[in-house]
């Protein structure tokens, strides 16, 4: 058996970490209004809100090292932040990225900005300004990291969740498979304890190998629900802490979300780390997406016929009941 | 002779950078219209215009390590960050800290926030959201790297340099160290070369430690300047590229700046660094500030006066004539 902790990363110790950045954000008076949520809102005199938020891809950069393919983790992150902001319903305006080397290696450098460029031109934000430190000693050779900021604007008020009521559905969007999350523990089970390389084929697919898998950008859900904000109560971006972990920081207290886990296919590879790996279910949803994106909770019925027309695949997942939590059944 | 590029850090190949970066932003259509100021200007339909900035302390972070002192570079990392985006006219709104370590360490972590916290309370700016990224393999036992990202605001037209004529003069601000910029260079004269101690005191002065003088937070400039922006053209925060490399970005075209550099106190630090590392003096002017921590391009007389009102420290270190470039003679 495989458990996230095992794999190095301890996500209770990353619940303390978020209360001890909220206390001390609080001591000295620095604390946003909306601590917690996906985006950071900062309202401006007008009335509309400017909605930020950073991340970094994490360990899915040792696959782009072992793959040395370095054009499409750029795009991870652009996508995993304007997401992160469009489910406030923001319109993402700019982006800025740090990049860090131990030496700089100026085609690595091109691949990842191309990366980046790519997808900020298909969500439509500029690239801002960026920076590019080369650290000698930090970064083993060959490695780097790769952080991302994105500030998006929403006129009037921001999709927070606090609409929800008991009796809304849940609809769940695919996820094209692990997104940025989940790699420290994915790369154990397929590495470690399975002895696969970079290239080889994968056991339930031969035709497709374990860097084309596990390099699989990141999907962005802005370019297909753009038009659609107007009919959405909630978004939930489902990435580090699974469903129950994203799910729960937009839903008002007082109210459960029952996921039912039958209700949508779940994609190969998570079985597969699953079934190798020996992770306990209850860890691989709080790990994984295991299949579901981003969950969005609809104003009515008309989001469904328009995700319809759009020929856009989507599962009605579960819905919101009396109660607290998130129980997946 | 202990040069930038053997320590590590190539600042030709930092430049050749820039161009790949512009090239491939222009390709994709998302480049701003300010490439390679200080922070890069998002103009809002109302005209006023957001700056955003993003920096790292490069390798300032080694020396928290080796002092194992944590609560203070996380405000070395707003400064530089305000300071970049203050040099356009904006006021601060918001930052965001990005945080990566190997194995998360809570104390760290706190000490981190807390430098981030109090640093963005004296700029009266909000931190809106951080990412804590727990990545194991990455970063050495007890190391880490941070990121900071900061958005300001300029109502109207920001300051950019652009209407500096000649016989304009330049302010210089004195810094108090290194700031952030020249640690690969100033670790490897220090601990390399001399084989000084982080807790050993300095030959110049036995009352300061080695950590001490490298660990002096960076200086911020915007609550001196915020009520004089009305009365400055231009100015220049000097980080990495030294006062060459920095007052180029913000000089216009077919100008001189001629800096006397007998004109102000060059800090004891940078004397000894140059004298025991045996660095070519030009060499030293493009790694290091040197004292000088901004240039400021006054409109006008009347700012010299309310700096002398507020008994702020500046010097007349030269100005602005015909011709091309940076001459420091």
């Amino acid at each position: 058996m495989v458990t996230y902790r095992e794999a190095g990363v301890d996500l209770e110790r990353a619940e303390s970490s978020v209360k001890i950045i909220s206390k001390v954000l609080k001591k000295y008076r620095v604390s946003p209004e909306n601590f917690g949520l996906f985006g950071g809102f900062y309202k401006l005199p007008d009335g509309s809100h400017l909605i930020a938020s950073t991340d970094g891809v994490g360990t899915k950069l040792k696959i782009a090292f072992m793959a040395e393919k370095h054009d499409t983790i750029g795009s991870d992150l652009v996508f995993h932040c304007t997401n992160d902001i469009f489910v406030h319903g923001a319109t993402p305006l700019f982006f800025l990225d740090y990049i860090a080397m131990g030496k700089l290696n100026l085609k690595t450098l091109e691949s990842l900005i191309k990366g980046f460029a790519r997808a900020c031109n298909k969500v439509g934000c500029i690239i801002l300004g960026g920076e590019t430190a080369e650290m000698p000693g930090f970064y083993g050779k060959g490695e780097y990291d790769i952080v991302g900021f994105v500030t998006g604007k929403v006129e009037g008020k921001p999709i927070d969740g606090s609409d929800i009521k008991e009796g809304d559905i849940l609809i769940g969007l695919p996820s094209n498979g692990l997104h940025t999350n989940g790699y420290s523990l994915a790369r154990r089970i397929i590495f470690n304890k399975l002895g696969l390389k970079i290239n080889s084929p994968l056991p339930y697919d031969k035709n497709l190998t374990v860097a084309e898998e596990l390099l699989k950008i990141h999907r962005e859900y802005y370019t297909m629900l753009k038009d659609l904000r107007i009919h959405i109560k909630g978004m939930a971006h489902i990435t580090g802490g699974g469903i129950p972990g994203n799910l729960s920081r937009i839903l008002p207290k007082r109210l459960k979300a029952v996921i039912r886990k039958d209700s949508w296919e779940i994609p190969e590879i998570f079985k597969f780390l699953l079934r190798e790996g020996k992770i306990p279910e209850k860890e691989a949803y709080r790990v994984f997406n295991m299949g579901i994106g981003m969950i969005v909770i609809p104003k009515g019925e008309s989001l469904l016929h328009k995700l319809e027309e759009k020929e856009e695949k989507f599962w009605i997942i579960g819905e919101v009941t009396k109660g607290e939590g998130i129980e997946i059944i």
